[in-house]
């Protein structure tokens, strides 16, 4: 007898097909109508209609009877910094008072603060204030989600923070990126080249030994890292085995995309005020755009110009950049909302973009992001006959059920 | 022994005071540290400092223990049309397609769609699609919510829907509204006059002799109601005891401000396109402003301008829309949150115009809104030392307990 299998779907959305997907190829879903999911051993054994279920398959340890549910690949976040110490809810407060960011910044909130507090914490307690985080971007539907060091800022407290998300591993899958380049600390105000060489000769290599990170990222932003700095950096993960990525083009257009295409990323993150050269590069260069609507939400900024990006051939993904600071949004199925409301997309390529291409930004496409034989069994049920409930019922949680590598999570 | 004691709260945010909140003190949320609540009979005996709890309300039949969290009066919702048949997320769906809402009127979409479809469905129909909606409401913080008629459009079917708000009442209570004046029938369409005259003449006393709805309302818009129409269907429902409310102002300016303060009416909603003046008459007639900030955010349209209202001296509530068209939110966290990232609420604001001031605008805040002993024992939890969180952590849950009339329900 396999270990389980979802009957009676309303329908499945497999996303199944080659990753990433691209163009109007983004809007397929992959529709299944009056679905089952069958799973043994901690995979997928087939997708189908009810009509065609082998017999073997109709009996199972766990019977899930979806009628009136859609049943989806569980949403993979690519884009998070969901480890970190410290609370910034009151500096939220304080800017919705008239607070400017600067004059945060001078009384101790921003950025810095969640380096002080992160290099104040033990690991234990990383892993402490994080679990409750991750277990609400469970309950709503995560089941893979990238997070970034970047809080620690010292080759110490950055490879701290690598192994807290290496401890926090499951039910949530992490997939870890080392963002020694988030910030020049304030130690290193004076001179930032030093920090740039730290990160270049030091930090880089030992996590890389450390075997954590699969990611090395940049924050390339005027008075940030400038894009010199950003390649250097990321030169040296890549020679350490580290796959970039980049934060590029938030606040300010500064070549960012150019960059992340010159030295090969596999994404570019943000992208508000990416240029035309930037798009035409990245498409060239097969980088993928990670869209964060949360953060340019919550910073009340421009938007990414998603749909310039998808009509220009570059592949879109989807993350939530949950941090204490610019979004603390958690759910991906909000942020499925803010891409169809806020970015124009639609409800099937924001749920697309929020699973197969996620997972293709994490490199793990040929094991998870879509309901195919062989995949990882890693899926969802809503409470809705319609997929495009997700977006529509905006701040809602719909998800009734939770699978991670079969077994049930929520 | 009491019924229920709250202990050890990091935060209640009580809410004490009279209602409505105007001005600064609408960001004054009566915040006690380290508190308790105390209650009994479904009612509040008594909210204060842990230090300074009577000892005969240290035991009761239920012990909450809230450490790390805080306690704040249950969400009320005063503005939604949760009550209706059909489905309309394909709608939403064509919209991103770049269907224009004429085009989808066209075809059969639009908010006759959800006339049809209400009209064609029994009571015990609209009673079943309500429920899970008030289901997710309530997981989500919402005690009370008020619940509009106006998918019916004809005296029968909006009898059958208020006797359907009817049957919904508990555990969210719901106030219930007539609302005839939503649109104009298609098969009045030639003669919009004649439509009005039923609301004035058979439909507003018939629903008084009813006796459900605790008032009315009409949807003053350009192309749907003018301002006479609107006058003369809100002044039968004064004279038939129902307390007036206005749909005003919302995609286009068109007095709807200015009729709510010469009829007297308790609110006027929306007000995404109010005037100058519109907002000097509603303070001088003390007609409170319920904003909608989830329809401005899901139609894309300006929001309205909350901080000119609040300084011009107009109370203000917030409220979901909650409909199948324009927008599909549930959860009143969602909207407090969208409070402060759009109109620049702050925490503490948004969250007392969901509560206090929200109860005003229904007319309960004798009974509700705030944690004052003898109101009743509406309450919520969340997993939060600091009521910001509900903003901050927008679109997640932090709800771990809700109570009703001093009842467990979430």
């Amino acid at each position: 007898m396999i270990d389980l299998v979802v009957v009676g779907a309303a329908e499945a959305a497999t996303m199944a097909g080659p990753a990433p997907r691209l163009g109007p190829a983004l809007g397929n879903a992959g529709l299944v109508h009056d679905a089952y999911v069958a799973v043994d051993g901690g995979r997928i054994l087939g997708v189908g209609p009810m009509t065609a279920i082998p017999r073997d398959w109709r009996l199972a340890r766990e019977v899930y009877d979806a009628a009136g549910q859609t049943v989806l690949p569980g949403f993979v976040d690519p884009h998070t910094h969901v480890v970190h110490a410290g609370d910034r809810t009151g500096e939220f407060r304080e800017r919705l008072r008239g607070l400017s960011y600067a004059e945060i910044g001078r009384r101790g909130g921003g950025i810095l603060s969640t380096v002080a507090a992160t290099r104040a914490a033990t690991g234990d307690r990383l892993v402490a204030e994080a679990r409750p985080r991750l277990r609400r971007m469970l309950a709503t539907g995560t089941t893979t989600a990238e997070v970034k060091s970047g809080y620690g800022l010292t080759t110490e407290d950055e490879l701290k923070m690598l192994d807290a998300i290496a401890r926090l591993d499951e039910p949530v899958e992490l997939v870890a990126t080392l963002l020694g380049g988030h910030e020049v600390p304030m130690e290193a105000r004076a001179d930032p080249e030093h920090y740039v060489n730290l990160v270049v000769n030091e930090m880089t290599p030992a996590a890389a030994r450390q075997g954590i990170a699969r990611f090395c990222d940049v924050f390339c932003e005027s008075g940030v890292f400038d894009a010199d700095q950003s390649r250097r950096m990321l030169r040296a993960g890549l020679e350490a085995g580290l796959q970039p990525r980049l934060h590029a083009d938030q606040l300010t257009g500064c070549g960012g995309a150019e960059l992340a295409a010159a030295v090969g990323a596999r994404t570019a993150d943000h992208l508000e005020q990416v240029s035309e050269a930037g798009i035409r590069a990245m498409a060239g260069a097969g980088v993928m755009a990670v869209l964060l609507p949360g953060a340019s939400f919550f910073l009340g900024i421009e938007h990414a110009p998603a749909r310039r990006l998808i009509d220009a051939g570059v592949a879109v993904a989807l993350g939530t950049d949950c941090n204490p600071g610019s979004c603390p949004i958690e759910s991906m199925a909000v942020i499925v909302g803010l891409a169809c409301v806020a970015l124009r997309l639609t409800p099937e390529e924001a749920l697309c973009a929020a699973t197969l291409n996620a997972a293709w930004a994490l490199n793990v496409h040929d094991r998870l992001g879509s309901l195919e034989p062989g995949k990882q069994a890693d899926l969802i049920a809503i409470a809705d006959r319609d997929p495009a409930a997700i977006p529509y019922r905006f701040g809602s949680n719909l998800v009734t059920a939770v699978w991670k590598r079969g077994q049930r999570v929520v």
